[in-house]
């Protein structure tokens, strides 16, 4: 038997037939497709996925009448191997995800996001189109992540400001253009500001304005980030990043370097 | 073929004649279920599952006779996708795990307890009843987790105290009720007393006393928790938890909260 | 149906004729062994794992022609449940992993090897000869890893000095036996030194010299490590820690005590 071969569906697949699969599409060996769930044309689902995981409440009312909310995954998308979707998510086109994803319920995302291993996304948060997010980024409920955000290797978004609870929720916002980097938590109802950057390992318990650097734990505001130099001379500016990076994304979606490098 | 019916044995799963099966349990497509495992009744098993994974020295013996320890998964147990037990383990009723937990052996769980997605318990180790971990912690050998504990996403239980030795192995304790906010790292052989609160990524090299709040890295007592005020002003005491929480615990599981208030 | 028997492929798994399997192989429930794989004799492989995965670029180009990079796996190894190794990997002899690691193309890695679960290797890597990577071990591209060193949970190495960038990446090295304790992130082109030793939960930002322990956010040199004392009185001298500690390493490959204790 094969083990792969592009837009088809693998022998030992199971898909529901109240499942939609477009045009073209791949899905690997050993994945689960459940009832409600729609794949976009061209879309590639690696193996040992599961798409349209059932919510909680299934357990809890022992199987009860109610159809899964729909999962729809965008079309043009590659899903990487042993990654889980629930049902009530909807995906962008052009999604990317590394391996071991989890997506839960009540995630909204946009275009050309990409999600890599180990991201674990608590559901009921929005994510905006192009962004980032590298290995094990945990993001709680209620997070809102905006367009061409990056957060990096092990950040965490929390929603609890006295944990446990759940009269006080307030999710983490992450502004268009914020990077976010290696192993930072931020606390509940944070804000990072637009074109902000946070330095690898910090606590951050106040907002960070747009275009400034916060850093430590707790973090303080060091800078502009235009007054960030480039560690080995290689670059005249650095941040605002579309200044200096732009693979990998679509042309014509990235503001023009002269737009965004500051005053 | 349908992806998922509630109390039925998928027709892909692998369950071996070995393994003893309670009434109404569902175990998930491609799930394995090794010999000597007893699932209880009205489990859930998700799928991709491996329950009764064998011990290490099954490969340094070259597959020798003994037979493997038992792995006991309670009634009225929710695990999710992608999720190994190990032969050796013993879960009470009720436990709920998220997706890819890994549950090596010797770990003796109690009723009632949550383990969150990507929670790497590394066996030989206890936890109490209705305790809760949240995604992503990493529980070290011989740790002793007490009932109600709350552990949030990225804690990690550390047991020795200059690695790598194994003269001096000491697992941390964590009390009832304590809880251990997102990213901390417990030093080997320490204690968190009762009620006592630990906050967002702190180093833990030192006991922290019952009702105590400690944070920093490396922690320092700040205060009492019954001193905690809420940021929103929602609440009139937050610490200890159950005077403000009580959700998803069963009826009468709880203490009241006047017995709890302090002083 | 077994569930597993050592020298055996199970009838679940999915093996490409385009594969070479060594003799005594076990390969395990629901695992998929692309074309171009090569797996050592004796190796075992657990169930749910994924041989010879893509790369990215079968997907942006559609599916073209050019054969995939071969991926070896050493002989006697275990690899364990929900592992993926991609097209472009070489491991030595003896390799063993816990459970979903990922180790993607461009890794070359040593014999005797130990790799935690969760571990998350993105490739373009070397590791050497008897290396250990506990769990939820996050290593960036161009990162390297010599011989006996010692990486504990959660550890994060980096590559790029101003995210996102891709002109400026310099990757981490770790020299022969250090040791980089539980949640310790090192910055980019970083070199911790032979012996050396970094405490837990460091953000290290410069380099560490050889047989010199660095602690702290940001990381200070605090002394030499044949000073380290034990905690409980029970060993006279800790580190390098060969002096102690010599569990799990075949006959004859680590150096005698008296060889490395220090002045």
């Amino acid at each position: 038997m094969d083990t792969f071969e592009l837009g088809r569906i693998h022998p030992t697949a199971v898909v529901s037939a109240g499942a939609q699969v477009g045009q073209d599409v791949t899905i690997g060996a050993f994945s689960l497709v459940h009832p409600g769930v729609e794949v976009g044309d061209a879309a590639v689902i690696g193996s040992h996925c599961v798409l349209g995981e059932p919510t909680a409440d299934l357990y809890a009312t022992a199987g009860a009448t109610t159809p899964p909310r729909p999962c729809h995954i965008g079309e043009a998308s590659v899903v990487r191997s042993h990654t889980v979707v629930y049902a009530g998510v909807t995906t962008g086109a052009g999604l990317q995800t590394g391996h071991r994803v989890t997506i839960r319920e009540g995630s909204e995302i946009g275009e050309g996001v990409r999600i890599g291993t180990l991201c674990d996304l608590q559901g009921d948060l929005r994510i905006g189109d192009h962004v980032r997010l590298h290995s094990n980024v945990h993001v709680a409920q209620h997070s809102i992540i905006e367009d061409f955000a990056w957060l990096y290797p092990q950040v965490v978004l929390t929603n609890d400001p006295h944990p446990p609870s759940d009269t006080c929720l307030r999710g983490v916002t992450v502004r268009r253009f914020a990077v976010i980097s290696v192993g930072v938590v931020l606390l509940p109802g944070i804000t990072v500001g637009e074109h902000a950057l946070v330095g690898a390992n910090s606590l951050v318990t106040a907002d960070v304005p747009a275009r400034m650097v916060a850093l430590g734990s707790p973090a303080r505001i060091t800078g502009r980030v235009e007054d960030v130099s480039c560690r080995h001379g290689a670059l005249e500016q650095v941040y605002p990043w579309p200044v200096q990076f732009r693979r990998g994304y679509p042309e014509g979606v990235l503001p023009d370097a002269s737009d965004i490098s500051g005053p």
